[in-house]
């Protein structure tokens, strides 16, 4: 793949609508309908067998009968002549198809195998292929509008810098749609569909690549090939230009496999928030969240220069809300520096000169003071953002005018590297009129403070983005670790701290091992069946001589048969007895999208109790497995908790990167649980371990 | 107060504004031009010392020279004159004044002294203030606008059924304004400003009781009496009328006192939540929820009848988004009945006939295939509320009429005791078609889903209401309890489960008493100026003999003296050492608002990591001590956690309302902290208390 090939695209100058109909609001009717009416300005071609004349055009009964070759064919003929049609338009010699015709891979394996040869067909051919199932592709630069939706009877999108890469055509739509009413434009759409060929990756790397483009909002169900996603996503992070994700299915998925804790909390949907985030993305969790992010930094045109945020408001109580808005996103807000703090009394005594600058309803006995308030705080601050309230200044477009918008714009060029948003009630007019001067407009101070939080959150991605390296795995394959005491081994071989656990035969070998390392011991069951051990009687804690080794050994095997009949008995596992320190848990899950992913987390009761665990890429290096770390609230207890000696945070580090390694050199490994791992003030041990291989 | 007074307020037949202006655009002058422009059948006097004409009507120099005594006075005189001008329309007669002019108790101590004395000769005459620093009241029934709000430029609120109380005009007006640019329509509008006489509490009871409002939104800052505010809460809840609040200081608030745990825990913004879902409320977390949860209810006019929700679409991706937003809310989203998913088999072959129901983008060839398809859910399933989307049909509202508006009129028709949400990109043309058959309109799905997780929250808390009981208090004052062994003593005597501790005066003392307890003991520090006992070596843990005894004394005096050598020492605490059970945190804090809450949550180093926590209003009954457990994570821990043997619930429960009753009959107490309450399969145990008392 290079991405430039999608250009044939989106650049086409000529098309051949295969399934055109006189009828404008039958579906091959609309698709012509949609280019003539939008402006496209290249040579429309509607093929018909009825032939003769279609919505005033000249037609043709076959794209073969062209008199010049489309550089694009557009595909709407029912299911069954899609094939042929495709073949016609390859024949003919065009660059670029978009299948719109349904009933493919998403209904059976038929409609599989036709998509398949269909794929074959355009990549032997070097034809790049929307589709099919897709709701088409829209440049609203070039008003090449290859689509049928029915949102364009709605609204036509107008041209921005705003791009959209959307697996679903009605989730995808429906975005666009609200994205133009709200005002904002585009650059390129495109729903992908079957993604027979084109992919949303490799729509976000094309775009990523495109002069027209600022930033990049795309809705994915879920990607075919993670690495090419991470490479897009990167490609788009370098380029600077934000990328606002959908991914749905939050909650229903990843429920699923849970045969270890790591693969209940570790599942697809959080791999894909942990890949997100390493590469530059921000995931956004509602429609109208992906919109508000997106409108703001199209309309400033980058991201704020830092994350700190200065606000002006005539009510107390908005500051107060925007407070709380902050609390909850990466922003800060400083306070008022004292110089900021004298010139601001000097021009409005009777305001509340602090961060929120609460200028209260005096403020419209000063001329112009909320813009002169403004341009105060921006000379005496470093507030990369201001935030002002302006109550509903904004309905009234004729005294806005003159009262803020003129105003605004000489102070937005006295302070070109700052950014202004303005919050109030609006009329368009006023939207646009700001908007020109690179001021976003929002009507809820909340949502306003959020997607500023947004993008301070893709500004601390950008500066940290991280694509882990492509591994050499090992050749040695992984033996049998279908037990505790082989997981160990295993763990132990690659490097993590196992204390020198044995594993005993019959209860005298329990004692001679007890008595080589020394008292107290634990004992625990060993068996293939048994992963719940304490659950059917089979671990005893702090035995403390020989007496008690055989007693409890008795114990155990007693209670396993008792609750486990069937089971099969490996022996008994001896283990030194270890208190205090800190419980954590370690694991892999390797992700069916994106492979190995490392979890660190609370451990004992606590993983199920609290979920406080952080999900990264393996491979991991020291300084990752420290900012996954620092995302853990247990790690507080780490680090000197109340008084407390800390714990050897280095010994944790290194075995968090032991096991990733572990795991990249694995491929077979489907998941890993190392918990607890308590770590000490000096050093730290494996004292549970579960590791499900294919 | 009876509330009924305040119609002195809202019915006004005649006003007169003090302080009238020829020029419509200053502030006196709006007054007047408001009222005029509302459509104010009243009669109105302007009252202005230059007297004449006023705006076309005939002024008066005095209100005393008036020709009848009208119902109300608006004052907008400047700030020095209004004392006289309310002493002037007081005599003249008028039932209700209601003051905008500023510069009083929020400015200075002067300020408060004038405000005071205003309050005053009103409430001596028996007449009903709002303000002063208000932006007046708004009866958009009878168009009696009595406000200088901005805002009426842009918008004039429509008659509807939400009322609207808040303290704040500035963001009172954002709230109208905005809701009124979204059709949305008003009973009552009032900002209380200053709160000299009338608060938002009582504006809440008089709008519970007002026949045209359905759906109160109410915005405070603080609430000057805790008690009326709930009294009022429930008489709505009562009366069906959904309170949604705005409680600004979610995050700013409550850092300051933090003597206790429980104090930094349980601070004023958490007894607002805590009293808030007490008394069937919704705190709204941004403007636009509070809107959007209004705006919802206010079109159905009701809760939905359950919390089910159906979901329809004709995008796989919007329905999972759905579920993801169900997930974060109260709603439940039961699968479609067996006999639902035969009937839209057999009505759309093509459909996932699952919940949520996936039409697909084939539904278009199905004539009013959506609406058949509601109809289907409908009439198979108990979905209290289904949600349609729509996608964009709402914007072609010429075809939208005959498609979906018609049929939905019908359905509705069959099922008027369900409700339907719908949503859309639409114009307002379409919305306010829908809204007129109590259909709600929403542009995104995820804020309508959690719109109806708000209702479903309101319809939990209305089957659960609670008024603690006004309380008797004991007579007998607390002693010293600025020891732990004092406050454990204080704790014994209430009823709490506290070990038989001994505190010993030297070590020959503290060997007798852990002899006669026996062993192993638990010793530490007891100094009243010694709070953190560990962090100064004031503890010794599992002492096993009467050696070991004598030498932790000698140590911990050593480490105390050292750390600590001015600290007052009364002895050593001998306590028996308790092993095993399950930790967790009970805490009083007195609020300042709502007096004694009750905390209950994880225990030890679990408190203050995860603020595993529940607040809940003294006295508190077992039911609700349950019901405050059951919001705690770590409870799962005492219910059997993983096979382990189930703890002592019930001595838990009885320990939270003992502690309870404490509090209540020690109204002295600021806070108090048992933590860790060490929960066990018989019993419980206080091991650490600290007390804080005035």
């Amino acid at each position: 793949m290079t991405s430039s090939t999608l250009s044939a695209l989106f650049d086409a100058k000529s098309v051949a609508v295969i399934g055109a109909s006189s009828d404008p609001d039958r579906i091959g009717g609309r698709v012509l309908r949609f280019l003539r009416e939008s402006g496209y300005e290249g040579t429309l071609f509607p093929i018909n067998r009825s032939g003769a004349e279609i919505q005033g055009l000249p037609a043709y009964a076959s794209i073969l009968d062209v008199p010049e070759v489309p550089d694009q064919a557009i595909i709407v003929v029912p299911t069954g002549s899609v094939e042929s049609a495709l073949r016609d338009a390859i024949r003919k010699g065009v660059r670029s198809v978009v299948v719109l015709t349904a009933g493919f891979a998403e209904i059976d394996a038929q409609g599989r195998a036709v998509q398949e040869r269909m794929a074959a067909l355009c990549k032997a051919a070097g034809v790049r292929m929307i589709g099919p199932n897709s709701l088409g592709i829209l440049n609203v630069e070039s008003r090449l509008f290859s689509t049928f939706s029915v949102v364009l009877y709605g609204v036509r999108p107008k041209a921005g810098n705003i791009a959209l890469a959307t697996q679903s055509g009605a989730f995808g739509s429906a975005l666009y749609g609200a994205a133009t009413l709200r005002g904002m434009g585009f650059s390129k759409i495109v729903a992908t569909g079957n993604e027979a060929d084109v992919d949303v990756a490799e729509a976000i790397d094309y775009l990523a690549g495109d002069p027209g483009t600022r930033v990049i909002m795309a809705a994915l169900e879920s990607a075919r090939d993670g690495r090419k996603l991470r490479r897009a996503l990167l490609k788009a992070a370098h380029a600077q230009k934000p990328v606002i994700i959908m991914k749905v299915g939050r909650s229903a998925l990843g429920a699923a496999a849970a045969a270890t804790h790591t693969g209940s909390l570790a599942g697809n949907d959080a791999a894909y928030d942990a890949v997100f985030a390493e590469c530059g993305a921000y995931r956004a969790r509602s429609q109208e969240e992906m919109l508000d992010v997106a409108y703001l930094i199209s309309t400033t045109g980058r991201l704020p220069v830092n994350n700190e945020l200065g606000v002006l408001t005539s009510s107390g109580g908005i500051g107060v809300m925007v407070a709380d808005a902050c609390g909850d996103s990466g922003l800060t807000m400083p306070a008022l520096p004292e110089a900021a703090r004298t010139a601001m009394l000097e021009l409005l005594p009777f305001a509340v000169a602090a961060n929120p600058l609460d200028v209260t309803a005096q403020i419209t006995s000063v001329r112009n003071g909320t813009v002169r308030a403004l341009d105060v705080m921006l000379s005496n601050s470093s507030y990369g953002t201001t935030l002002a309230y302006l109550a509903s200044a904004g309905l009234a477009p004729a005294s806005f005018k003159s009262n803020y918008a003129q105003p605004l714009a000489e102070l937005k060029a006295r302070h070109p590297e700052r950014d202004v948003v303005i919050v109030t009630l609006s009329v368009p007019e006023v939207d646009r009129e700001l908007e020109k001067i690179g001021i976003p407009v929002f009507n809820d101070a909340t949502r306003a403070t959020l997607a500023l939080g947004a993008a301070a959150t893709i500004r601390a991605r950008w500066a940290n983005l991280y694509e882990p390296a492509e591994a050499s795995r090992q050749a040695r394959a992984l033996g049998d670790v279908n037990t505790e005491a082989l997981a160990k081994e295993a763990l132990a071989d690659a490097g993590l701290p196992v204390p020198r656990d044995v594993l005993a035969v019959d209860a005298d070998a329990a004692v001679a091992a007890a008595e080589a390392m020394g008292y107290p011991v634990v004992l625990k069951i060993v068996s293939p069946q048994i992963v719940h051990k304490t659950e059917v009687g089979g671990v005893a804690l702090d035995v403390r001589n020989a007496d008690g080794v055989r007693a409890a050994c008795r114990q155990i095997l007693d209670s396993v048969r008792a609750h486990a009949p069937g089971a099969q008995i490996d022996g008994i596992l001896v283990c030194p007895m270890i208190v205090g320190g800190t419980e954590m848990i370690l694991g892999v899950n390797n992700d069916a999208t994106f492979g190995p992913m490392i979890l660190v987390g609370a451990g004992g009761v606590n993983t199920e109790l609290y979920k406080d665990v952080s999900l990264v890429s393996a491979p991991l290096t020291p300084a990752r497995a420290r900012e996954a770390l620092d995302r853990v609230k247990a790690t507080a207890l780490l680090k000197g908790w109340r008084g407390a000696a800390p714990k050897d945070m280095d010994a944790l580090v290194a075995a968090m990167v032991k096991l990733s390694d572990f795991a990249m050199n694995h491929p077979e490994i489907v998941s890993v649980d190392v918990n607890p791992l308590v770590v000490r003030e000096r050093g730290a041990a494996v004292l549970d371990a579960v590791i499900v291989k294919q």
